[in-house]
């Protein structure tokens, strides 16, 4: 059986990481994973939420926003409607917990690191474009604050990136976009680590409930789409 | 090593699902798993969302509610504040999808059930435990519209249950309560039906990252526990 | 004439008050008014609102909610809708103030009670039962202050309960239900002590005005019905 | 014991009723109660909330504000917090039922009075002054219905005001100004119909509870106050 | 050509400013300009906002609002809606500025000046008026902390009011009433001082683009209506 | 004397225009005012506003936002304040009459065009380039409903752009930039067509007020800058 995206089952869509995209961003990372283009900002300010003040430690947080003509209808803007839908809260609470995964939050310092992930453009695969974008992002701002002697060493101890797998039909396949999303049966987001394990796991069944073996299967294919790109967020830290 | 509970590994706290618990709702029921306490009722009305208008089909969702004091300190109430926050949204999202899997909108026709999950006493796994209640509200407001004669059979296919798995330490245990979840490494909801097949999985590190074998086990006690839980539910509904 | 619901005029609906229905909260009452039920728990916190700091003195505060299908149709959710509604307000105002009337406090400290009334099923007269049984509930908490060696007697000075009555064509009658309540001319919510005082009246013509004997009729059935609520109260708290 | 004011216990403060202070509402009236001032104004629109549509009835609403700097000190504009505080919505909701006491819905037709009572400046008496001057607002305005040949005869079949009334030590008195009522022991809102009947009675007690024989001193000046301002009323609607 | 009010293309509607229009507000004033009344109350508070706190210096900010029924239709009430329309916000940012560009905020010290600007009846050119009525609220405002030994000398530096301007046809006019500007091209609100310096304008070409002698023509209109209206403001402020 | 930014007093920052920036919307533009960076994207809609049904019309509306970190600090998110600012309500709503200006309703048909303004990165101007690049999409968009055969002629009757000016000390200048705009006395925004004519202006003195001859010096490099926008917008326009 074949996709419709024409693709392997096992393969990913071309990504671009393109850093310093804005420029006043501590970190600014624009990913691309085929069509789908996310704006990574990683913005560093000097201060702790309430509930963190005068404990000794960081904070790393996430916001997600889609600009309201990134899908092919317009969806009508969050802040004209006055508050993010639950889709919103739920995304950006997963950027935020992958990325606090892999950062020592006492090592940062009371300071409090915001990745901002806006959709320019959409088809597919959004929250976990934003996650692998946004890692990059956090790292040239780490590095930054290691530049300008804030920190005594990055405090970033691991490597996070995720991937979207589902059921087409029979068969897992890896980096659904939009057209395959909506035709497969089962759509699971992972994150991992660079060292293989497991940050988070969510699983829809949206058609047939899934087996066991297909869950195998498709994390598999994670695994291996999540290790090129991480492969391919360290191409682009190689860079300037 | 033992649990903080002093339950085995695989042992599920004790269940109780006291149906018909409040006069109005098509289906009210209190369940309780240990000091988990959550009302779940089924609105049965006799409309469907603008977006359904016309198209022969009904709609199940859920909203997911807290007591203020359900807690060990309060809360302040959703309602004051002016919105639910992203944990409720999110959690209530989770409840509408699991019931609309084992369902068939079409058979319902048009009509809204709406499952109200609200939480009067909370120790852990409310939202694992509002699924495994709603299914028996859903079965009661299905079984009366039957009854009624204003459908031909009960539109509900299959059963749904769900549990919590984690990582404690080295070990995978089945059912954590409050105490338990707050030191565990891994937190992971499992949605099934009868059949095996998962309909949700949400698996979340927070500390170290979980390996696939860790992952492995932890499905594992999943399924043990959540065929207890349909037992449960059947049990339930041979009453009166 | 007789009532709807086959009660003497001058009968009380059957009233029980179960104390220590929920672990957390330091006072958890859920009382009975026939089908009105409503659970009262009152939380202590170690703080006052901004305006108090610092001023030596405590308070106590009321949250009223209805769980969405407390009633014979769905309401919407007050936490969905993002506000809180006018009958909501006005409750819990009068619930506060209630309450306000038979604590010191001063001697109460700087501390804050709040009462959340949550209403699991209703049948008329949420507002009254609310009173009557958060009245139990605040006992509890504030022996608990004692008992902890917080306060160096219970800062409660005196005892207050609520009860409506209404006009049923020419009969003044107590304690109406729903069905009843929906047709009387008059509506009359009375809050007294344990002194025959009246700490709150709320009195509205729904059909014709009243006049001043059939006020002076219906203001001696509350007085009855509120000793026999106060002795209720008091059988309550004799147990554990 | 003499009033801070210096008025008779039973001496209502100087009224004055300017209809027409406006020009573009159907009823425009301007109330002064000493230094309380009101305006209200009656607006008729051919429409009916949805709830009604249909019904071959109208309805007959109130809304309620304060400018900013109506009081003392500055209270925050509710159109920039964002919502309507509980003492508004509480009065809004007692000026509405009032005046749906004296108006026949299905003459009206289907069409909404909405009665809008906003406060220019504060000195006690706001709610009640707000009903007593509506009263002549809503009456110029189906007085123009008739004019215009939209109702056979205006659907107003009673008089409605309203008064507060307080115990100032151990003396009922009548019509507290703002520096009286934050004296007052009791504060009792009454409105009455002009036929002696009681609409509507709300009485909060601020220090002790009040006995009945004050609630009786109370209600007798009340009466007396309340014709006295149906006589005012009177005396400005036989004006042009 | 002649205008629908029958002025003269340069002639002003009849102004007047009534002070000490409510009792409470440090600064009050009635503004009438023709049909249009607005009440300007200045409120003197001895704070400052968070982010000027410790910079030894005021603020002076405005806040505007329409009675729902100060127009032919009534408009539903912003604290209803739950929040302020784009056109209240836009233009109580302009009355502030207009009010800043005239006071020296180092010599107010840390206060803050509120001035609420509430249309009563509006007949065109609300936001002119509140400007040229707020002006002489703040000098009232500012001649009270002088009187009372807070500033050495009134922080005034400078007089301001405003007017609109527009093309009716071929023609510019002064001062549109609701019905002129309707039916005008083109309208133009200026703000200037007694220098004869602009402090702002704005200008909406609402049917043909303006020319730039139509623009010239308008202000030689404006600049003549408002050297008139500041003889009123200095008219009104040598009384009492 | 010479800018901070270098450039001559009537230099224009350079000039970018990208068309089909985005794919899903009907017209797409990314335009660039030397380091201010906007998003400009139209999208069609086959319905209009409730107001306008049935009217034989259609509408132009516009929406702004700025991405979180388009500026040098990061401000919060507006969908997760609630609302949208005063500045964005008025910044669109000028938007939207420029553009409305050169459009023929009746023409467009029963449609709505919303112009999204994003900023992905601010360096002053932001307002001023949103209007220049929205055209450009309008444009797009007026010409692919022309290419599908759904409107007879493209309903665009004229050109518009936009530029701001300012004083700085005793020079007009043109296009300012965040710095240059900070030390400015004046800020004047200006829309025109390609007639020569006037749109909107908006000017706001920030030090002194400003006189008309340098009110004139100002309009005069506005002149010049829009017909090089113009010109521009051409340039771009006449490519694929």
């Amino acid at each position: 059986m074949t996709r419709p995206s024409g693709r392997q089952n096992d393969e990913l869509r071309p990504v671009t990481i393109q850093r310093h995209f804005t420029r006043h961003a501590e970190g600014s990372v624009l990913i691309s994973c085929g069509e789908t283009k996310v704006l990574c900002n990683a913005s560093v300010e000097e201060r702790v939420p309430p509930w963190l003040r005068g404990k000794g430690q960081g904070w790393v947080t996430a916001e997600y926003g889609m600009l309201p003509r990134a899908t092919g209808t317009r969806n009508m803007r969050e802040a004209t409607r006055g508050k993010q839908g639950g889709r919103t809260l739920e995304i950006q609470r997963l950027i935020g917990r992958s990325l606090r995964a892999v950062i020592d939050l006492e090592a940062l310092g009371e300071r409090t690191v915001t990745l901002d992930c806006d959709v320019l453009q959409a088809d597919g695969g959004t929250r976990t474009a934003s996650i692998t974008g946004a890692y990059v992002a956090l790292v040239d701002a780490m590095d930054g604050l290691f530049d300008a002697g804030k920190v005594k060493k990055s405090p970033i101890h691991g490597r996070v990136a995720a991937v979207s797998v589902g059921m087409l039909g029979p068969d897992p396949v890896l980096d659904l976009d939009y057209r395959e999303d909506s035709g497969a049966d089962t759509d699971l987001n992972v994150v991992m680590n660079d060292g293989g394990g497991f940050i988070e796991i969510q699983g829809t069944a949206e058609g047939h409930a899934f087996r066991r073996d297909e869950l195998d299967g498709m994390l598999e294919l994670a695994e291996k789409g999540i290790s090129e790109l991480i492969a391919a967020q360290d191409a682009a830290l190689d860079g300037a």
